[in-house]
């Protein structure tokens, strides 16, 4: 049976972000990235500072050691990476042995992959990364996958937009008009992910500018704009 | 044609709570309620102490005040109380006349009384007031209205608690039980709603510590916990 490249897990905790915040909620991060977004919060995903613990498991395993972690203390897992959508029939398994239990996967990736599995995902966030990344987006791909969810119907699936800055505004805006029918999460950009201490006022002040934005901005009357509930609380403390 | 008792319009803004948390929205608040909950954001909506600001509008009057506020620049009416529920024809009528302009209804009430309008607001969120609020639950009422509204499919309608202390959490868990299939947002109470500057820490940590309530809890698994976002930026100001 396919194995997962999986660097950690944790919870439960609270989904800070996005389509399901607020859910109770197990993570599991997978390792590898065919990204290098400059200022990722998650960058011991690829950038090889966190490779020795990086483990190859089986979805069983997988699924054994959240039992162990938090027995039946959760009904949501949410794998996140790096780009979960590098792996193969392995993640497949894994959710459908999620399902088996009555468990929702949640699972997030930037739209430069498919894979069949992305059916079977009851919460897709679909997250393509603005200028301020450094990454160019692939339009013939992400095209190709909002087709394909298309007829998976909404609820099934979402866009989020990270944003930075005047740029990534406007990035989000072309996303959002390419897609109209598709729900779109605005979520204000962290920009330091190595600072320590309280960072709530700095991170509500970007919250802030972003209502603005989409305030001003008869094109954005459908976006939602929702802040990282769990860096407002436990800041760039990781594993939270 | 039926009028209602407008005591403020305003917007647009975003809506910083519940099932439509994130979304840009105009807020039409009407007059007098039939709780007095002791902490109460919004008082002046049956106190008397605005009474004069009341004004009886006709469906078609707010909505070109909306329009003269805003343009084209909403997509979402938010109606608050208040308790909007007290209101009969009139409402239904404005929220036909909101849907003729593709425009989407948000409401919030506590589930004490009955329209027959309910079946045709997007997104209805009923919330009951737990004990902290000094007010009792008409748990015949609200069973009434949750059975009516099962007939609408889950995504119509939502419940939302506010949650001050373990017995509002206890509360909540009573009604998740009783309502196990309609979704649950929990909302930490902010407890002084006329303390003047910056209350965002001390949301925070009401926030921090209802997240660990649920975070412990099996019981808990499907409820959403969010915050009042309007009020992590914009603190106890009204009309944001």
């Amino acid at each position: 049976m396919s194995k997962l490249p999986v660097i950690e897990m944790f919870g439960p905790t609270i989904q800070g972000e996005g389509a399901v915040i607020g859910v109770k909620t197990m993570f599991v991060r997978t390792y590898g990235c065919d990204y290098r977004c400059g200022w990722c919060d998650s960058a011991f995903t690829w950038d090889g500072s966190a490779k020795d613990k990086v483990r190859m498991l089986a979805p069983e395993e997988i699924m054994a050691e959240l039992n162990a972690l938090a027995g039946d203390n959760f009904g949501c897992v949410t794998i996140s990476g790096g780009n979960p959508a590098l792996i193969g029939e392995g993640m497949g398994t894994f959710i459908r042995m999620l399902h088996e239990r009555g468990i929702q996967a949640a699972i997030e990736t930037q739209g430069s992959r498919w894979q069949d599995w992305f059916y079977d995902v009851d919460v897709l966030t679909v997250s393509p990364k603005p200028p301020s990344s450094g990454m160019k987006t692939n339009w013939e791909m992400l095209d190709g996958i909002m087709d394909k969810m298309k007829t998976q119907g909404s609820s099934a699936h979402s866009l989020k937009v990270v944003v930075f800055d005047d740029e990534d505004y406007q990035y989000a805006k072309s996303i959002h008009r390419r897609y109209p029918d598709v729900p779109l999460y605005l979520q204000p950009g962290n920009e330091n992910v190595t600072e320590e201490g309280d960072i709530s006022a700095r991170l509500l002040g970007r919250l802030e500018w972003l209502f603005k934005q989409v305030i001003a901005d008869p094109g954005m009357n459908k976006a939602r704009v929702l802040p990282q509930l769990h860096a407002l609380i436990w800041h760039n403390k990781r594993g939270k």
